[in-house]
């Protein structure tokens, strides 16, 4: 199905001719490649209902080509030098070509979009650019928590709800949508896949720290490198005394520090919490929970689960 | 109508709880006010089939948000500081706002477009992401040309095309599909825009280096002081020989000369090759083509005239 999604995304709405430098970004940021996670739950949500998968592939390439938008702007804004071990397009051009390509994906994904053709257009038009927006209330809230040092494990949540998860939500929901599946079961798709958003985030905080070096992929510990205010920190803030938030933050902000030390002085402030069975209780639940709510829907969910277990590594 | 318009800005798909800093700079470049020149020409078009104009006003809001968008963006990639005489949203706040808030607007102004309810909502849809992207390559290519020295009138009309005029075409044609106009009738429009966009630029390009202070309302050569590449500046390079193109792109570039003087040696180089009056006639022939366009509607179209001729400074 990823192979899949990487030929339908040649159906962008390239024009013929075209100005050098404005489509050239756009191609490069959608040939890195990655899991497709969102377009495969949007066509695996949509097959729980019915086989002719070619009324749903616009979607799918709207929201992979979404997706894309937002890294490309969200590394600007970053600052990130790489991604997926290439450098990233304000680096590659600068940064105007990343604002002007980026806007320029933004418009084609939702033209892509409205080349949907189904009775529920408009929901899925609406679904699709209300999550957008709350995809950038999350970003905002990423931006404001950066600043400050008194974020709840609450807000903290909230804000990985809106910038990650909700767009997981999206891609059920408007698969089912397409395949005209139950308002019920539009809802209850959204529900999982939103539980197996924040299950993702959190796996993803606690293994940049806690992972296996030889099955993680990236270094271990480059969030606490880059002081990024993770789960980890939020956790761990919200049960210090000032005196230890203090330490934490300082040594987060600490550049001076050889890497291996700033990671196991930092890693030996969360042990002394206990975050990792804080972060392994936090990530359960939400997989549970996702699989209760799966409990719900009105059709055989299996291959939809099957995937979502492959991706939280918990597949047998 | 303007202030209609402004009226029904305030209706964007604001949230209830919002994070701090993002839409602040929306609603701040939403209220500097302007001619609402899109969404005025919009609900024009509409009028001239119907009445009921509530069916119209959320294209209306959408095309004015859109275009507020790209004056943001705009603004950040050109380091605009100034924009109607208060700072651009990169300087009052900064660049990653500018980057996510443009991002924001551009989503509400689509999402605000899905709520228009019509049977052709997916023809709305495409005209305006279509147009989206096309302007998007209108920018591109005035990047491009900013680069280049050769650049041929042709090339500028169609980079202005894609940058400024299409928008206008958008707006009277998705005011028209709302109103259920023939297929003729809404291209027709959509053509009579498109030079009505082009006289508009032609003479703002004319009017800041050769209009009247008393009624222009900027200070007159601020294009030749920042060495903008306008049509006056494309139509004299393709008039000269390569000394003269050399002196021309010389003193363009050169910030040491004294202001008044810079002014008067470069319109002394445009008046030598007739400048003056070869802008007068591309405007007077882009509005005749205009009107004679509009001689094609299937309704009487004087209202939609008027408006331009008072935009164009020939109303009697």
């Amino acid at each position: 199905m990823k192979s899949l999604i990487n030929d339908l995304l040649h159906t962008l709405p390239y024009p013929e001719v075209r100005p050098e430098g404005l489509y050239e970004p756009i191609e490069y940021v959608l040939a890195m490649g990655g899991k497709r996670l969102r377009p495969v739950l949007l066509l695996l949500a949509y097959r729980l209902y019915r086989d002719d998968i070619a009324r749903a592939t616009a979607a799918a390439v709207a929201i992979e080509t979404y997706h894309n938008h937002t890294l490309l702007h969200d590394d600007l804004m970053d600052h990130a030098d790489m991604r997926r071990g290439m450098p990233t397009v304000h680096c590659k051009w600068d940064a105007n070509t990343a604002v002007l390509s980026g806007d320029a994906m933004l418009i084609m994904a939702f033209r892509k979009l409205s080349e949907v053709a189904c009775s529920r257009r408009a929901a899925v038009m609406e679904t699709f650019a209300a999550t957008a927006q709350q995809i950038c209330e999350g970003q905002q809230y990423d931006v404001n928590f950066e600043r400050r040092s008194d974020v709840t494990e609450a807000e903290y949540i909230e804000m990985i709800r809106l910038k990650t998860a909700v767009l997981l939500g999206c891609a059920v929901k408007i698969g089912a949508l397409i395949a005209d599946a139950s308002a019920a079961d539009c809802d209850t798709l959204y529900r999982f896949a939103e539980r197996i958003g924040l299950a993702f985030q959190f796996q993803d905080d606690y293994l940049d720290t806690y992972g296996d070096p030889a099955t993680f992929g990236k270094k271990i510990g480059g969030d606490i490198l880059c002081g990024k205010k993770t789960y980890l920190v939020v956790a761990t803030m919200q049960r210090s005394t000032p005196e230890e938030q203090a330490t934490l933050m300082a040594l987060l902000a600490d550049t001076t520090l050889p890497a291996a030390e700033k990671i196991s002085r930092v890693r030996a402030l969360y042990d002394a919490k206990g975050i990792p069975e804080v972060c392994r209780t936090a990530i359960a639940q939400y997989y549970d929970a996702a699989k209760a709510i799966l409990a719900d829907l009105s059709v055989d969910a299996t291959p939809l689960w099957a995937y979502a277990e492959s991706l939280l590594g918990r597949a047998q």
